[in-house]
């Protein structure tokens, strides 16, 4: 090599600078690393990455900005497993076998016979108000803490039936993955559930980097009780907002102050999240998990018909677990 | 200068650029430009920023994680001027008077007859129920949108009637300055208001930066009502949340699922707020605005006592408007 072209100490030192900064740029990961890898290729990933890039590229008329980057997204049956039966009926199932013996008289009371009786029947047939009657049975006068302890506990100790895996571990990698992606991007990720907030809350950061202030859902009525200098909100055995159907754009109104501009759901209890997402005149996507993966989930559309049927009329993207998902859950 | 030791065009571009990084650092900002210019020096000042360098020292065994790092914040009162009457009592007020026309049943129902006749011993007399059947009366049937449109066509027309300002123009420098330090500080800044979200949240996010996301209070129910494939929340007429007294640990519990580690608030209704945020064992610290200023503002304790007793009781901080604000308001 000539002397003059041989880079100097100094001249070698700008390059490394120059490879590591465009190794760390934002454009190199996502080169090397797809956000998106649990997800196959397919119409329903362009539909997501087309949409990301629509509102995020500020030369596109239709650009969002940040603030207005509201991501909406429903938990049981979109982020995580729902079946055989909701994740917190397993809990509170749990605790009145636990709590029976101090409560002699659930033998002879509905809901809680049917439980302790293990009569599916019965069990089948419970709608809300029997489920939040058997929440707040099993955890009325605890504070915050003490319901967010109790959660916590049987998360790390449960099961679920058929996977034999704690159920923080049948979260789905695609829809974790939208969600941190999203974030990238300027999001603000919301979990919307029909379920408890609370409970929601006590898993969501760890398995969904989603902080409890960024999930709303059912809830129950409190009471705040003084203790000496300070005091709690104690829960009370008494339904205060069901968060399902129309209670999710109301919970979007009352907790974010603005719609979202990308909603996701998997049941007929979140038309009315999707509805309120969409609006013509600006940017949004909906996103219907549908359950036809037998093999790896499950294969169901019951609870789901009617959504079903609209996401086709209004073009919501539909998203096959069979065909999109790369992987249904870390283990697969 | 000897030729050897002057300074190279390499090495006066390190220095300047030396300079710059020091210039631009948060330590060197902080000498050049008191983020906390609107105090006067005192204890109340010094209790705030020996508190927040308190929990923002990683070497320090008291130090709070960024994520809760949460302060809890009252608006009327606290954070903007709440005499003679709360703000969105006037809205409500000229309301009354705009719909009358279309309501010539109001002539002789309470509380519009009252209003209408500007019947000052009755209007006295109104409790948070006559409040919110107004509000609902004067904005029912309303989306979220077109309320927030009339408050803020409200808010940009109306002028107080001392100071002869918008209401907006009567927010307390100091307070939104102790917001903007909090939050360069890594805190969460939450308003928590006895009135109502939605009204706050029309001039929030420019007064005080505060997001939508981050404004919670009281509420009215609504109803989901579909439009084509769209749908929103449309207001009732009837009142579903009280933010006010209880209902602020209550509010901060549903919206933010953890406590905060620092609360404000001037009345007997941001007392369990505080008792809320006073916690033994981690750092707190509870701030009392006290309106002891009838020079520049006004001066009351009605509605104030039991806080400020407890205030003595457990060392809350009083932050004395006429002494420890060095501006009031904006234009003073």
């Amino acid at each position: 090599m000539p002397e003059r072209t041989r880079p100097t100490a100094l001249a070698r030192t700008i390059l490394l600078l120059a490879v590591l900064a465009a190794a760390t740029s934002p454009g190199f990961t996502a080169r090397a690393q797809d956000p998106l890898a649990a997800w196959n290729d397919g119409p329903t990933k362009q539909a997501i990455t087309q949409f990301v890039r629509q509102v995020t590229d500020p030369s596109n008329a239709s650009s969002v900005k940040p603030e207005e980057r509201v991501a909406t997204i429903d938990n049981d049956g979109t982020l995580w497993c729902e079946k055989p039966i909701y994740t917190q009926v397993a809990f509170v199932f749990q605790r009145v076998g636990a709590l029976a013996p101090m409560h002699p008289e659930w033998k002879t009371q509905q809901p809680f016979q049917a439980i302790l009786e293990r009569d599916q029947a019965a069990i089948q047939k419970f709608g809300a108000a029997q489920l939040f009657q058997l929440i707040g049975a099993t955890s009325a006068g605890m504070t915050e803490e003490q319901f967010a302890a109790l959660a916590r506990e049987w998360l790390a100790a449960a099961k679920h039936p058929r996977f034999g895996v704690p159920y923080t571990q049948l979260t789905y990698p695609p829809m974790v993955e939208l969600l941190a992606y999203l974030r990238a991007n300027g999001f603000k990720t919301y979990i919307v559930t029909g379920g408890e907030a609370d409970f929601v809350r006590a898993f969501a950061s760890g398995s969904y980097g989603v902080p409890p202030e960024q999930v709303m859902g059912t809830s129950l009525r409190t009471e705040f009780q003084e203790a000496g200098t300070s005091g709690s909100n104690l829960r009370l055995p008494a339904l205060f907002f069901n968060g399902d159907g129309p209670g999710k754009p109301a919970n979007i109104a009352l907790h974010v102050g603005r719609r979202p501009i990308l909603a996701a759901g998997n049941s007929d209890g979140d038309i009315q999240m999707l509805e309120y997402n969409q609006r013509d005149g600006r940017p949004y996507l909906n996103l219907l998990v549908h359950h036809d993966d037998a093999v790896r989930e499950y294969a169901y559309d019951t609870g789901t018909e009617k959504a079903l049927t609209l996401a086709a009329q209004r073009k919501w993207t539909v998203v096959s677990m069979k065909q999109d998902f790369r992987r249904v859950f870390a283990s697969n």
